[in-house]
């Protein structure tokens, strides 16, 4: 995946930032590597005015416009994760062209008779980001100290969780820290070059994944740990459970959207308050590892700035805690407030005499 | 599975109540199916006197010893749930004979070549009770009322979740109430024929996979559903949370073994008091749907009566709940505190209105 240089991000039928958050991510943090998104149905228009990322990167109807490209990479996440079935014949002549193809998707290339013949035949690559081989639970003993564990949370499954971990990362080692974004989902996995398809992993061992991940991640100072659903949502949770429980965050920014009110694809199933959800996160983190709410990431796309700052004004008052909306604002606040909750975690072992060393 | 009618069941090396759970449960619950235990290390004693469960049922040391079996189970679940080394060359002798095998373990039989090879040699089934192609996400809507759903949860996995699911059931059905046992693990499914190896589940699909299992059962009036893990476990929460979720009890039974103090698997990993549970299963239960702890399953293995009826009398002051130990005193208390649970929940829904149509 890093190795791509030459995308066509396909989001046929579907460019709209909600639906096409895959693109959206990827044109948002890698613009460099994508040459075009593709969907006939919006050809001529930008990527900016669709899925609100990329600003005038084209919008093409089909591939004989990016003939450069050596890469389709399918931009979308649907529930469940199934190749919408138009999409078929597109991919086939992606191959065709000796383009690889990238997917997050659950239903993967590799395993599909049609797209694994086509792809011999041209000598490319399918890559399956949620391919793993997770098999191993969890070792489940304390992970140490050293290193500082932030893990994004949220109400509801695309919120920016990612977004928000990928910006505060970003902002800290821009303050001088050695901080590190840790992928856990398809999006994140197409941006960083690695992580674990958490969403993806049996249920037995997606505490071991986390943990793994982790491991292998410890020698940096501060990590921010991309969530995963939500710990209320009727379809993904143990999904959620799996990362708080594995990857023993220290601490956890909330992360929500303004307005939304229903789960993302459950019409009629309302999300319960955010105060709520805080109290069920910290409850949740508790039984493994205590893991306070230390900071909230307000996403305001849906309501204008007046209205934005009146809504952290009130979430700063309900909860005393930092805010902020990564999109607009860029991550400060929750830069300073993550710098500030480490010297706390620090205060605290010395006074408890804990060694917390590295696992 | 339901069909096997002489099975050898191997607990090679693991002949003792925790270790060898599935071989202990399928001897209490299928004991006219099961001919022997397998152990070279005890040969010549009883299931009763090694695991607690089977009375005489001789403990032989070799196949020889068994010639009537047609089916070999393997009788242990160990954490991850992989083959033992040792064993690959008994099974390899029971295909030999002719004998089907029946796994219940993460390492499927039915994807091990050496396996494959001679059970197609041998014409015998290699069945594999945890494989499931479970793909879809839950429809994440109200399941209704006209079912009532009882679901045990733990403290800690292996506290008899199943055994007091499978009882409860058993009592209800005696005091003549439609009544089934609902079975989400691979010993479960072992005894009932049927039912959903959840902890093999892809995550993002668990929550589905118990949704489907409901739905497929509440033509009866209750449900008792066999739970998974427990919260608070750093290896099998997200199991347990699944479930809790995807079933959408009315009604919780919590589980616990009286001295146990540290997660079973993990030294040193101390289990949150039962009240700290209490509180974090109905949290995570209301961010889906409403469920309060309504009984107590106490197992006292490993104390004496006497202590049993003290501890039992202490939870019941500590908790004001119904509590037994469904090992010692059958399942008496728990049957009438459904029942009595099932009339409040009716006087709700006429309360509120509830049309509480099934799905």
């Amino acid at each position: 995946m890093s190795s791509a240089h030459k995308m066509v991000i396909l989001t046929e039928g579907f460019s709209e930032p909600i639906a096409a958050k895959t693109a959206a991510s990827v044109v948002r943090y890698r613009r460099s590597d994508v040459v075009a998104l593709l969907d006939s149905t919006q050809a001529g228009k930008t990527a900016g005015g669709l899925i609100g990322a990329g600003d005038d990167l084209p919008v093409c109807g089909s591939l004989d416009q990016a003939p450069q490209a050596d890469t389709l990479l399918l931009g979308i996440a649907p529930p469940g994760g199934k190749i919408p079935l138009r999409w078929r014949q597109i991919i086939l002549d992606a191959i065709a062209r000796g383009m690889d193809i990238v997917s997050g998707l659950h239903d993967f290339l590799s395993r599909d008779e049609q797209f694994v013949a086509a792809a011999r035949q041209a000598g490319v690559r399918l890559v399956d980001v949620r391919q793993n081989n997770e098999r191993e639970v969890a070792v489940g003993q304390p992970l140490g100290d050293d290193c500082l564990r932030i893990h994004t949370v949220g109400h509801d499954c695309s919120v920016g969780k990612m977004v928000v971990s990928i910006e505060v990362a970003n902002g800290l080692r821009q303050a001088g820290a050695d901080a590190q974004f840790v992928a856990t989902g398809q999006t994140g996995i197409m941006i960083a070059g690695e992580g674990c398809p958490i969403d993806c992993v049996v249920s037995d061992f997606v505490c071991g994944a986390a943990e793994r991940l982790i491991l292998a991640n410890q020698s940096h100072d501060i990590l921010l740990i991309e969530g995963q659903g939500s710990l209320a949502h009727p379809r993904y949770s143990p999904v959620t459970l799996g990362l708080l429980h594995g990857c023993q965050p220290h601490g956890l920014i909330l992360c929500y959207e303004v307005g939304r009110m229903e789960f993302n694809g459950l019409p009629g199933r309302r999300i319960p308050p955010l105060a709520q959800l805080r109290t069920a996160y910290e409850i949740a983190a508790q039984l493994v590892h205590p893991a306070p709410v230390m900071g909230i990431a307000m996403n305001g796309r849906q309501i204008a700035v007046a209205d934005a700052e009146h809504e952290k004004a009130r979430i700063r008052d309900e909860f005393r805690l930092p805010v902020c909306d990564v999109f607009r604002d860029g991550p400060g606040e929750l830069v300073a407030a993550v710098l500030a909750f480490r010297d706390q975690v620090r205060a605290h072992r010395r006074e408890c005499g804990d060694s917390g060393g590295k696992r």
